[in-house]
């Protein structure tokens, strides 16, 4: 079973290698947002795109287990979007995302947002071949969620908190929160929005901005 | 004028490699904290110093043109701390930095807090050997020092937003702020206190262990 898991890995991280060399040649700045269900992650990149209209090209793979909703909801911004329905499986991975990206065809110097399957376990493991991994997380799921799934928070680059507006209602430690958080990866960022009311979402439209033109700057130099 | 400042930049370059070096050999991880004067810099290592204590050996420099007051408050905690004062200088440098180290001795392990100068330009420059750089704004400042100094922000790798509990009080735009600091530095992390109240200081405290405890960690593979 074990060496069956690795077989699969090491299959997705030589997809994921091939990603990235393909994200590289399109001066591509791709973002893998991973939540658990339910956590807001479509309407965040809704909100997200219409700050960022205009200044950048934009474009989504979005992946559900089934439904285009998803990508329909994205295309209603304008933003070119494919849905992959990954069936019974619980992730995307590198193939999917590698074949999707030809369909989509992205323009040249593009944000790419994945928004990966609600799940806060299984796409941890999963490179895609992205430059950043954000991990989105609802107040409405309690403070420990980096202590129970460490490996997500671990390897994300940042951690976006939504559903602020609802702090006051819930029994949510932000500071302990926070502080999970940067035990588990004292590296990652953390931004607090809520995608309902708009609060936080011109922070995260600079992060998205700034960290493409970084990324794009520094594919030029290489 | 151009030669010169060049000159005394490598020469200060030259000595934090040796404090790196030093830091490294005892196992120390350094922590520049960098503000404006008043943006309670010292309040806040009192009280991450007390959130801190008996679960990691911690000492503390500070720097100040005139004065002991803030050693004297330091010393307070319980922490060892020795006090740099800089005359006219207007910022703390890595040569000064050494010799205090010699005088402190901190204990093996620990982490070693570097207060500098109240001063939100030059200290940018002058690199001291520390692991990591901290820039303390107070949100009375406003929400533009950002972009107003960028080189602070720039180079710092997290940013402590003080006075928190001031912020229904102030026409302050919180999330303007961390749109301004994350153009500047997209990787920059942020974290909301007030050292007042003691919001957010679990999280700081933290985010200063996870990365102690991360940095000990690679000087030990390397």
């Amino acid at each position: 079973m074990v060496k069956i898991e690795r077989d699969i890995l090491s299959k997705n991280d030589a997809f994921a290698r091939d990603n990235r060399r393909a994200f590289a040649s399109r001066g591509l700045f791709a973002v893998n947002v991973v939540s658990s269900p339910g956590s807001g992650k479509t309407t965040l990149l809704v909100k997200v795109i219409e700050a960022l209209n205009g200044r950048m090209p934009l474009a989504v793979i979005e992946g559900d287990q089934q439904t285009s909703n998803d990508a329909d909801r994205i295309r209603a911004t304008g933003a070119p979007a494919i849905q992959i329905n990954t069936g019974k499986g619980c992730h995307l991975d590198a193939h999917m995302v590698g074949h999707a990206l030809e369909t989509l065809a992205p323009e040249s110097g593009a944000v790419l947002f994945i928004e990966n399957v609600g799940n806060l376990v299984c796409p941890a493991a999963f490179d895609l071949g992205e430059a950043r991994r954000v991990v989105v997380f609802s107040a409405t799921e309690g403070e420990d969620k980096p202590l129970k799934y460490p490996d997500m928070f671990a390897s994300a680059d940042l951690m976006v908190l939504n559903k602020a507006d609802l702090l006051p209602h819930l029994d949510f430690d932000l500071g302990r929160c926070l502080a999970n958080a940067l035990r588990i990866n004292p590296n990652l960022q953390t931004l607090i929005v809520s995608a309902k009311t708009g609060e936080g979402i011109p922070a995260f439209a600079a992060w998205v901005e700034a960290s493409a033109a970084r990324h794009v700057a520094a594919l030029m130099k290489s």
